[in-house]
């Protein structure tokens, strides 16, 4: 009989844990109990480089650990691995389980092996030190608040309507064959996000990340009409100075949405229905500057936009003139906002952005110290692969941090019992083992975006629960953030109705208070924010351990709709856990987590 | 060889023109020139009466005249005649040409001949003297004026939008099913019509038509939600009462619209989405005061409604108790709104409401000397089928008189080239004939309402055609009614292109001078409110005499699309005129009328 076992997790299989510096080295042991055994190789292959796989052979101690070392000398990228062991009539094949990482599983051919994946990068992308210790809070403008005496709205725009009051139920306005004819406004504005700049820091958070603000059509602002303007519903460039001057004084920073995949199709650049002039754009006008932006396959009428949407025309981002016109050094789109002093920005649909556009934005910001650069990306962002290509975003010299979706997805499933503790513990090990430290660790996770169902309605209203989440998301790494009025217990399916107004008369105390304590949590606990992780689960109970060399944070959450009483013996840790098991039981043992709910205790080592 | 003539429009065959009260005498006398004739008979049949056709030998003279007297005395209600005669080998039928009154035509058999009509009235019915000298203005109250401070709309509906500018286009919101799923507002209100008054007595409109400003769900209004209470973005009854003071201390006077026939779905009195209390309401509580007002198949999902229109209960107006609460003596809904002092009411689908609704809403306006009682009615009301029934709203004591859409048919066709100024001036003589006099006088005329095309439109735009359509309406008898915004040069088609708001920064100053012009002309010229009428025609143009025992008034309109010279000659009258040839001669002889224009010319007899 074998016994084979290996875990990319453990130290003892796989030192460094996770990803890795390009040229770094790294150990890996499978051990393996037979008589049989021959000999065992370590096979690796760097994706895309051309190169047939190296076939290490590793050497055995006398407990049976095969051992090898790997120089991960073949540039930056992914580097997939298992292991192929010899016996005398036959062979074995070792490698991972399907989408995860730490235990693998035996595979009888070596065509059916589904490797490992270690992704190597450039280099660590520390983000700035704001950034990493920041608690951020998503606001969609024209729903936050109307800072205007009487709710007047500046410069409504033609053909649109504005919502008769403030607890409407938000609704795209269609025709019969479901294009949108008129947009919908609640009219926030600049003012409105000044005016309650004293409520956002009460609540504790210190960071803004702003929905488009750009002149545009829709309630969105996701179709540009021109980069270089302020929408004249929001405010002006005098407005938007004082709020980012105002935020700043106040300890808080701001980073912006950049869409520069596709722009309105009335846009000044494309000027489909003529609002900016008779004979200008790239659709009135083929000699317009503006033109080579486009696509035209059968021009005018026929052009490239993003998934076929033909309100947002693509733009061909290989032009070097529209590159020069986002992020050259100056007079470029980002000179220019970078001017007012925003912290940042996050990239919409950067699967659509080529790897080279996005560096060029990084290469402006990097003219700065501590602006940051996020991507809208909704997957593992490690591994993920875009119009047929594996994506660089996470490789150094790119983005700082993604918007942690997979974590959501866990977290809720977790809560509406759809995942077990052990399955959410697991993914979330599989995304820290994936990607960079650094990037782990600057992600921005969120429980819920304009693009996505609510926090509160995904967990049925029950608040308990809602509550519960988004302490998870405060203990695990990442930055979290708020979506705009989930703290004051807004609900909502998918858009539009995840857009509603924030509710300034009627916050959901209970909702507030949990937000402002989690919130409070984690910024006065410097090891959610620096500290290592490991995540652990019993059958029912999911937990998170942070820690440093002198403190550590210890959270169980109890996802189940009865109380449970923790007991330590039962705990599986996905990784070597440093603290001794006397040490947990002193602090957890016997305590009882209510149904959906949680507790957590920090302290010295 | 036979010649046979009648011509219900001249005094020598029919004496009197037109209607008859009942119990007076009318004398026939039809021409025929025959060597065979035995006997001719007038035949009359008094509809519903349950007796036979009389059968009344006429007398004839030596010219060839045969000739009788009638005496209505079968009570209200429409009497039809035709005329039999008897030769020696066969007979012969003479009736009307269908649809219309005035020279008739042979039939071969009496099954087949069209009757010609006259209407029996109870008695005349003078309208108050203010309306019978009235120019009218009718306002769609949510699309005319916000009087409000930075354009505030006051108490916005739930779920409701309103348009982000005054210019927008009007719409429908609905849903996939084509349901309207929002209302949306522009914020007109009482507050605006104030401040507009000074503009409306410039225009010299002295009377004003409102849609319904009762409290309802809608921008129109017709689905009354409490027939108690004024809608609150109109403003309140403290508001309200100071716009009729305010009319009224400016010689003005204003009706209301009562829509009676039917309620909203979610008013007070049907409850269907509980808008008024979880219980109440007849869709709610079998033992609402309500629930008998309705008419539930299928309690209480299926009941009856206006048109098969779920969203308007219909009101089963044999209900005591209804009837009562709108038009008792005290305690109704009248009696509110007329100790507001009001001047009267136009009836919604005056066709869906029984003559015995209107008779008693008639009787409770006769407590008072000046209150008019108008009915939405859209064709020639005199002889309306409505549910099988033939309508008694003109016979008296019910309507004074009726919105007179066929009017705007004519006057349209005729300007928009697609009806001969003969057609046009026959039709208008019918409806002359069918209506009692004071019916014809009191009747409200229209180019357009809330309920058509705009004028502008409907002449494509051409200003001189819709201005000469407007002096047309003000030299025929009836009360002009401008459609709120049509003298400032809105367009729109039907609803609700036709709901524009008023363009107060960009009225159309030919239109609004032309409008200014003829409405001077119509309340400076005596004849056109009281004078007689006779209508006359050449192929190519269309004119009309009005005159009294001293003064004339003489117009034609040439609806071509190049100038016409007037040859007095070619003059057809379709009434025997008073005036001789050489007078008419001396004032239009040879003048020439450019395209589409039109001239007028009064004076003393």
């Amino acid at each position: 009989m074998t016994t084979i076992y290996y875990n990319s997790w453990l130290k003892q299989h796989k030192d460094l844990f996770g990803a890795i510096e390009q040229n770094g080295q790294m150990k890996f042991s499978i051990f393996i109990q037979s008589n049989e055994i021959e000999d065992v190789y370590f096979v690796i292959h760097k994706e895309n480089s051309g190169q047939k796989s190296d076939y290490i052979k590793m050497e055995s101690d006398a407990a049976g650990n095969y051992q090898c070392s790997y120089v991960f000398d073949q540039g930056k990228g992914l580097y997939f691995y298992y292991f192929v062991g010899h016996k005398k009539k036959d062979s074995f094949f070792y490698g991972a389980t399907k989408e995860l990482g730490g235990e693998g599983q035996l595979y009888e051919s070596e065509y059916s092996v589904v490797p490992y994946q270690i992704t190597c990068f450039s280099q660590a992308d520390h983000a700035p030190k704001w950034y990493r210790e920041a608690v951020f809070y998503q606001i969609f403008p024209d729903r936050f608040h109307n800072g205007n005496a009487h709710n007047l709205i500046d410069h409504p725009k033609k053909n649109s309507f504005i919502y008769g009051r403030h607890t409407d139920e938000p609704m795209y306005i269609k025709d019969e064959t479901g294009n949108i004819v008129r947009w919908d406004f609640q009219g926030g504005n600049f003012k409105g996000i000044i005016e309650k700049i004293p409520y956002l820091k009460e609540l504790g958070v210190t960071a803004i990340y702003l929905n488009p603000i750009f002149e545009s059509v829709s309630n969105h602002r996701y179709d540009t009409a021109n980069y270089l303007a302020i929408d004249g519903m929001l405010g002006d460039e005098t407005e938007f100075r004082a709020l980012v001057d105002l935020l700043h004084e106040n300890d808080m920073h701001v980073i912006l949405d950049g869409v520069f995949n596709h722009v309105g199709k009335n846009s000044m650049y494309f000027n489909y229905d003529g609002s900016y002039g008779e004979k200008t754009g790239a659709y009135r006008d083929p000699e317009s500057p503006y033109y080579p932006w486009f696509t035209f396959t059968d021009y005018p009428k026929t052009y490239e936009s993003w998934w076929g949407f033909d309100d947002l025309p693509e733009i061909n981002k290989k032009n070097r003139l529209f590159q020069a016109f986002i992020y050259g050094e100056s007079d470029s789109v980002l000179a220019k906002w970078n001017r007012f002093g925003i912290d940042g920005w996050r990239l919409d649909v950067a699967d659509e952005l080529p790897d080279f556009f996005i560096e060029g934005i990084r290469q402006n910001l990097n003219q700065y110290s501590d602006k940051i650069l996020l991507g809208e990306v909704w997957e593992d962002a490690s591994n993920k692969i875009a119009y047929d290509e594996r994506r660089q975003y996470i490789l150094g010299d790119s983005l700082h941090g993604v918007m942690n979706y997979p974590f959501r997805t866990t977290i809720l499933a977790l809560l509406r019992g759809e995942m077990t503790p052990e399955k959410a513990t697991k993914n979330i090990t599989t995304l820290e083992e994936n990607y960079p430290t650094d990037i782990f660790y600057n992600n921005l996770n969120n429980l819920g975006t304009h693009d996505t169902e609510r926090l509160l309605t995904m967990m049925d209203g029950n608040k308990t629960k809602a509550l519960s989440a988004f302490s998870l998301l405060t203990v695990l790494p990442g930055i979290p953030c708020v979506y705009y009025g989930d703290e004051a217990g807004l609900t909502g399916g998918k858009d539009p109705e995840n857009r509603k107004y924030f509710p300034w008369d009627n916050k959901d105390q209970t909702m507030e208070k949990g937000f402002r304590h989690w919130i409070n949590v984690r910024k006065k606990t410097e090891v959610l924010k620096y500290g290592a992780f490991i995540p652990f689960y019993t059958e029912e109970l999911l937990g998170i351990l942070r820690y440093d060399s002198s403190n550590y944070a210890l959270y169980v959450l109890n996802p189940n709709n009865c109380a449970k009483k923790i007991n330590v013996a039962d705990f599986s840790f996905t990784k070597s856990c440093p603290l001794t098991d006397e040490k947990i039981e002193t602090i957890l043992d016997e305590l009882e987590i209510a149904a959906y709910d949680c507790c957590f205790i920090s302290g010295k080592l």
